[in-house]
């Protein structure tokens, strides 16, 4: 932009497309990505100025933060424009030019020191090196404080240097991430526990992504038994829609290993009926081409045949530690013939 | 009730009334308590079969989770009394058995090892002894890991060793949260930083009055500019009606130091207008016996009079770390007067 102006030429700045049409399968990656369309935003177009100001001064918004070694929020970056005068109708306006700049570089905003609110957890053996300021150097085993490590910038951001885990275990929910810790998953199964807190948000994706591509622990996910369930495992393994434009979130090799509609036969579990919406959104994924697999396919088909969903709590029918002790052990062993 | 049952006797359970009529605000406690309204639950009475069987079951169980060192969640009992055969129709009639043993012993349902699935977070200078199982006389401090701590079954049980802190600052998000650590709060303020994650549960209430209590450290609350906000801090200073059945989880001398109504006139802060539900809400806790002190009632009246809201957040304004620079100064010092 700077060359632009110099030799008195309008700037611009062109970015990959982020509309519907333009949302590409990759059969090869395993996920959304963007296809060729471009968008061209000009200061020299009236129409283009606002958003162009918006883009250009969160890029030299989160340079600042980077050089400094400073984090934010989406949250944050709305109010901070208000110190310049950058102009933001609301915070929706400021989280879409956000995403406009990861699609210019295909980076993710934690990339950008933009961090989410939501923060999901970590435990066990996993020795990590800090590199935020004032930590630099400094290590941590994930297996000392029993009730978690929150995944904020610090451990998104740190380095892996050992681990003497076999696998990784992601969970969906915070109770049964305190059971498995209780009854020891970590030291029984050798592995390292997650706490997705519902759907992970980027920056536990890309932890789950690293300790898969760094630390070659191959990542196993349980959640709740129905089509929401379902959809936070796949968006692990093969990403969403609306990061499309970001590379290097997806575990193509990740395995959802329940609870799966079968499992509600099989294991006899206390459920509940699906509701209208429940099953809208399975005939919706059922034609969702990251979907177009057998185990996926056949899990929405039994989900809707049987009409029924069940939590991962359910298990504690058979006793608080069942899922562990039963469970667990039967859907590590089933998975490795898938 | 053995003893009645050796002598022939049916027997019966007598809890004091939860219900709306036996709630009395106790101006010395300066928190709701329950009045002397009994319920009497007797084995003998067709029509409290039901629910006396299923509050004794859940002493049952709950002994059990004790002497046996496991915890779980209100989701847990529901699903673990289907092992038994006890039928609870859904979710929220187990939930209110666990509220009436909670009223029989006048004990928040984690000393019956029943916890929360929401977790809040802690960081700071305090070094902390485990007690669970496992853990039992391993230190750890919670200066360590600056994306913070998750407070847990663990962290709610062990025993606090020592800390340099002066103060314990509670705020209401996470990314404020996030900002206070990466500012340093902890060594600038001398502080212990919770982050109460919304309103807080029980658990981190908890600690709250042991860092009180136990550590002798004031407890200042900083939340959103709102209706929502003052009333977490309210519920932290004196807490809910909800508990009035249990003591010991109040902070009678903790101080809300903001944001309030007159800081978003005095800050010039970004803000939207009330919606007639906040409106509704500040008339409803106008007339609440805790809120009979004049500076809740203050700001419930600004709010009133601006219609406007303020987030954390909204000092970005004034630059990333203005709410840690000057803000928080500002409001420690203005705190020593009230």
């Amino acid at each position: 932009m700077y060359e632009n102006m110099d030799n008195g030429i309008f700037p611009e700045i062109v970015i990959p497309s982020r509309s519907v049409k333009n949302l590409v399968y990759d059969e090869e990656l395993e996920q959304y990505i963007l296809g060729l369309s471009k968008v061209k935003r000009s200061s020299q177009n009236i129409k283009h100025i606002r958003p162009f100001t918006q883009l250009v001064w969160l890029a030299f918004f989160v340079n600042k933060l980077l050089k400094q070694g400073k984090t934010s929020t989406l949250r944050d970056v709305y109010y901070s424009a208000q110190a310049y005068n950058i102009d933001f109708k609301d915070q929706p306006e400021s989280d879409d030019i956000i995403t406009d700049l990861e699609a210019a570089f295909s980076r993710a905003r934690e990339d950008f020191s933009i961090y989410p609110e939501e923060r999901s957890a970590v435990f066990g053996d996993l020795t990590i090196e800090y590199t935020v300021k004032g930590y630099e150097g400094k290590r941590l085993n994930l297996a000392s404080h029993p009730d978690g490590y929150l995944i904020g910038p610090s451990l998104s951001t740190c380095e892996f240097v050992e681990t003497s885990a076999e696998m990784v275990i992601a969970v969906e929910k915070g109770g049964v991430f305190t059971r498995f810790v209780e009854e020891k998953v970590h030291e029984r199964y050798n592995a390292i526990i997650i706490d997705t807190a519902g759907q992970p948000p980027r920056s536990t994706r890309y932890i789950l992504k690293r300790l898969n591509k760094e630390m070659h622990l191959p990542v196993y996910i349980l959640t709740d038994g129905d089509v929401y369930g379902e959809h936070i495992a796949m968006v692990i393994v093969a990403g969403s829609a609306n990061a499309a434009h970001i590379r290097d979130l997806t575990v193509p090799t990740a395995k959802w290993i329940g609870v799966w509609g079968t499992d509600i036969l099989k294991y006899k579990l206390p459920s509940i009926p699906l509701t209208d919406q429940d099953v809208k959104r399975i005939h919706e994924l059922k034609k969702d081409p990251r979907y177009n697999k057998e185990l996926w396919q056949r899990e929405l088909d039994v989900f809707l045949k049987i009409r029924k969903k069940s939590e991962l709590e359910a298990f504690a029918k058979y006793g608080l530690t069942a899922i562990v002790d039963k469970y667990l052990r039967d859907k590590l062993d089933e998975a490795k013939s898938f």
